[in-house]
């Protein structure tokens, strides 16, 4: 059993992973670590937090685990506030959504050395809700979680980061930093901006509301990431723009094909992209 | 009370409809017409058809009131076969997806001289399951339905059909062929083109089996609608081919607004881009 944890940023991802490991007694002590006073009251009054700080300065002794759970374009200010700690965990790990971006905020700060006790992750959770009062002790359950360790990541620091995410029910995978953000990009990033895209289409055409008002269930399932907070998704396209890019481009080659088969009146075509489209989605999400 | 219904098409809507008019006792009698005869006998066995046949020619009696339940690309047949009926009946109406092409087959059909008997209709109601084995007998309650009456379409057959959808739960709107395609092609059709191009496109990507395995919740209920069934979707975007393609072009504006501010690295716009999607569908779909 670890003997404190402390959270960094204690919003709904971190909120939720202090509330998990709280149910599992992972922990003898979990505290949080948050500029928002409002945060850190709201976690205690949860009952998901021993004690709060606005910063490390303040905090009286080092933890053995740091869950680094802040938006991606504060994570190297994090970094940076959590230095004074490095040496002394056993363990630091990361929730961020995008992975080339963490190894290159952890160059910018120790170049060639990054701290070996670094373990690089992300667990594949979230709520179209923000914000600690959001928080979950079930978030994690039964969802994936990937470990994308470093070349000098070491094994015992990775083992413990494991261990917590299994301990709160997730199922723990192991891959590569730019699999990882490419998989993210076709699966969520893209996804994403595809949703915002279209709901900022539909916002600007005449009859706005006469097309939100008959909106069918179909399309408040389509469009439902389009309610993730804007900050958040604003520095996860970032922070993975280049994969996000390559993701956009490889869609609208797919959506050109078929508007070119429409155009045609082509229904022989039509039809076959339909039916593998059917067909890949009913394989892979029954 | 009508005496006899007719529905042409026993299929998932078709069926659903006649488990919905038994429900409510809206009529004495509900036949069933179908090309296919297994279609026939499990609406039969499933006790939601009084009785079922192959061709209008084989039914004994004339219907009340006829319910067109057909895929797009045999609308017109059907229109065709029920022909001899045309005069006897109070009320013929249509579920289809599209109404400009429904008036354009009727002109087709009768020219100038469309029966003012016929109204055309769409239940804005559907499941990702098809046939008849799929029917459920409370698909309407609570679901918009439109009617797009023609400038002859009389009263009194009007009045018929929004009362048959009322009774089974639904609620009657009235509006133009041209805005309800429009709508449609914004609010339905885009978004199950956007899904059939977005799982094409993962699926000829070199980790497609890696990248549906970490698909998370959002992106399998953004998706959903990729399972739809092929055929009847290739007839939808056929018959409501230009509004969907000038839809298509739309949000290729909108999607290529987001790249660009992603090229550029612009959080700013990018965070706009979110925010004011956000506050649309959080608006218009909470």
């Amino acid at each position: 059993m670890a003997k404190t944890v402390c959270i960094v940023g204690v919003g709904l991802i971190g909120g939720s992973l202090a509330a998990s490991l709280r149910r599992v007694n992972w922990c003898e002590r979990i505290i949080g670590i948050d500029h928002n006073a409002k945060a850190l009251n709201d976690a205690q009054a949860l009952g998901i937090i021993d004690a709060g700080y606005a910063s490390v300065d303040l905090c009286p002794d080092a933890p053995d685990v740091i869950i680094i759970a802040v938006p991606m374009s504060v994570f190297r200010q994090a970094l940076v506030a959590i230095k004074p700690w490095l040496q002394k965990c056993s363990a630091i790990t990361d929730v961020g959504s995008t992975k080339q971006s963490v190894l290159h905020d952890l160059q910018e700060i120790f170049g060639e050395n990054i701290p070996p006790n670094f373990v690089a992750g992300h667990p594949i959770a979230g709520r179209e809700k923000n914000g600690v009062l959001a928080a979950v002790d079930d978030l994690f359950i039964n969802r994936k979680v990937i470990l994308t360790p470093f070349e000098d990541t070491a094994d015992s620091s990775l083992e413990t980061v494991a261990d917590m995410w299994e301990k709160v029910g997730a199922h723990v995978e192991h891959m590569g930093l730019q699999m990882h953000d490419k998989i993210l990009a076709a699966t969520s990033h893209l996804p994403h901006a595809l949703a915002f895209a279209l709901v900022n289409c539909l916002s600007m055409q005449n009859h706005t509301s006469e097309i939100f008002r008959y909106a069918a269930g179909g399309f408040a399932d389509f469009t439902r990431i389009a309610s993730s907070d804007p900050l958040v998704w604003r520095d996860i396209c970032l922070a993975n723009r280049d994969e996000l890019l390559q993701a956009i481009n490889e869609f609208d080659s797919s959506l050109k094909t078929l508007s070119t088969s429409l155009e045609n009146n082509d229904g022989d075509s039509l039809e076959k992209l339909f039916a593998d489209a059917k067909q890949a989605r009913d394989q892979f999400c029954s």
